[in-house]
């Protein structure tokens, strides 16, 4: 078969590949119908992920077909159309028992495309199938669905829960990329007072405006002072950070009101200044994580009922085949407008410009 | 009467002051009885805290009687005996409504001794009496109760409670100051697994032992491996910061496990440095707080049933008169020992070793 396979920084091909078969009676195999590259994926190019060795197959998320099982797997079988979720889960660790599956001490967490050959392929072996893959409701497209194996779940469990969004709340999220937006879309599912989106480009102002943002500021233009403006002076109850830098981190502190949340999504690489001599009082709860995907099944749900905007972040589809454009077209997002690239799928002929509601 | 009264930074005296009156109808004038230094008074004594105006009585705790009310004074009347609160409250802002009272915005907070003439005087001023003194049960001592006041709500509430320690946790105290040992008496109502102090002092690691520490490290060497060796390798479930300064609340980053909960209580002066590059995947939640009191009434009872070792953090007593005395003693506390001084009281006569169990 054919698979993406990082070679160490800077190098990467679409390749020839050994066929993935069971290695352990918990896994799966998996036939990739369609996949989307993440933001990680261009960090572990880049040489960011130094634990992801050269070899490996990149990717964490797919639809597909399950085309075989160890004797182990015992919800899936062959023929069943899954979602393969970016996290693995023995289920048996102290994490997994509490849902904190992002975690796993028993050989799970994010290990496809990172320790183990991952979903950029034509197929993928998946461990601990029973917990790691998820059957697709029939009336939901690949497309769509491939978007609920991380950045939904990510955005909804360590954006918009771990940051308590209530009603009547004024939510900030810092970075309006594919996991900000998304965060905008789970946002409004709790009624919140105002969403504020915020960041450096006026296309994805624009597609937070169109995903439910009530208010835009550009991240240049003290958007702390939009904020305090908008809430009496107080600050935002909740704060999401998309972007993973220092000072997008740091402004979301100066945006927090006394009381609030700062939920951190972003993906860091360097440490950042925290204010505590302007904190320590101020009672704000600061939240980090990795995604535990146990809010997949609800999302599942939801999409298939129309009530989540998955597929609308899908800016550009790919055959299978055209991996290495399609990384190219994600990495040049500034030039191409991209949010999120989905390869293979029902659509996959379709280049889809962001449709509006 | 007479009061301490902070003249500028390293300026300070016992003197003559006018005696209060009520301003408002909703004022209660309480003559104190029993009265104690915070750490806090220390700060504003070197001038850290410089929205203090020269000329300020000092002091934000104490037990007194009520000897005047305003008309508008509903829950307590002259001749009681009550705490004076070290937060004041209005009970109708957006915070008070929410039992933020620290934050209120209507007047109240952390005024008395701050912003307003405070506690260490013969009388004092009570604004919003009604939330801001509580009726004492009348077994409970003075030096036991004024510690109610402030030190044990604030280890409760923004180390403990905002920690969210549960039974069979592991719990780190860095910090075996006033503070941290009320954390580590308040942290095992919970039935924790394990509680761990840490500190520079061997004389304050005794005494979170004797306080309910099960184990004590001294913070030069290495107490993160500790942690890690109880643990398998994991870190502590709650990591508690009384201490104040970014070296401490960075070691409670470092000891912490993924999933668990880092709860600032120290007053800090100086930012601190966030090591996101290891945190933004480990799933921790990061808390700050200046005390809100909604957990006074319950403690009141707990103490009145000697569920709460208040009174064995005190160390020293003077009277009234000795205000002076008091602050030495308790700013030269690598010296003296002191944890806690109290003033006034049925034992103002005493000097009091620290009480074993």
């Amino acid at each position: 078969m054919r698979g993406y396979v990082f070679h160490g920084p800077g190098q990467s091909a679409w390749e020839d590949v050994p066929d993935p078969g069971t290695k352990e009676a918990t896994d799966a195999i998996v036939r990739v119908d369609a996949v989307t590259i993440c933001g990680t994926d261009l960090h572990i190019l880049k040489g960011d992920v130094p634990e992801v060795r050269p070899g490996t197959v990149l990717g964490h998320e797919a639809v597909g077909e399950i085309v075989d099982v160890g004797g182990d797997v015992h919800t899936v079988r062959p023929g069943d159309r899954v979602l393969v979720s970016c996290i693995t889960a023995c289920g048996r660790c102290h994490y997994c028992r509490e849902g904190m599956y992002g975690q796993c001490r028993g050989g799970g967490g994010w290990i496809l495309g990172h320790l183990i050959d991952g979903t950029q392929a034509e197929y993928v072996r998946v461990p601990y199938a029973d917990l790691s893959v998820h059957v697709l409701p029939s009336t939901l497209d690949s497309a769509d669905a491939v978007l609920l194996a991380d950045i939904f779940p990510t955005s909804y469990e360590v954006g918009v829960l771990n940051g308590h969004v209530r009603p009547g709340d004024t939510v900030a999220v810092v970075g309006a990329g594919p996991i900000g937006l998304a965060a905008i879309a789970t946002a409004r599912l709790f009624a919140p007072e105002r969403i504020v989106a915020v960041d450096l480009a006026t296309p994805r102002l624009d597609a937070a405006r169109q995903l439910g943002a009530d208010a835009v500021a550009d991240a240049r233009e003290a958007p702390e002072q939009l904020i305090a403006d908008l809430t009496d002076g107080l600050g935002a109850d909740v704060v999401v950070e998309a972007v993973g830098v220092p000072e997008s981190f740091e402004l979301c502190t100066r945006m927090v009101r006394p009381g609030g949340h700062v939920a951190n999504i972003g993906v860091h690489g360097r440490p950042a200044t925290l204010h505590l001599e302007d904190l320590w009082i101020k009672n704000v709860t600061i939240t980090t994580g990795l995604v535990d995907t146990y809010s997949t099944p609800t999302l599942l749900r939801m999409a298939a009922a129309g009530r989540l905007p998955t597929g609308r972040l899908v800016t550009h589809t790919f055959p299978l085949t055209d991996m290495e454009e399609a990384y190219d077209v994600f990495a040049r997002a500034a030039d191409t407008g991209a949010l999120k690239v989905v390869l293979g799928g029902e659509r996959h002929e379709e280049v889809v410009p962001f449709r509006a509601a």
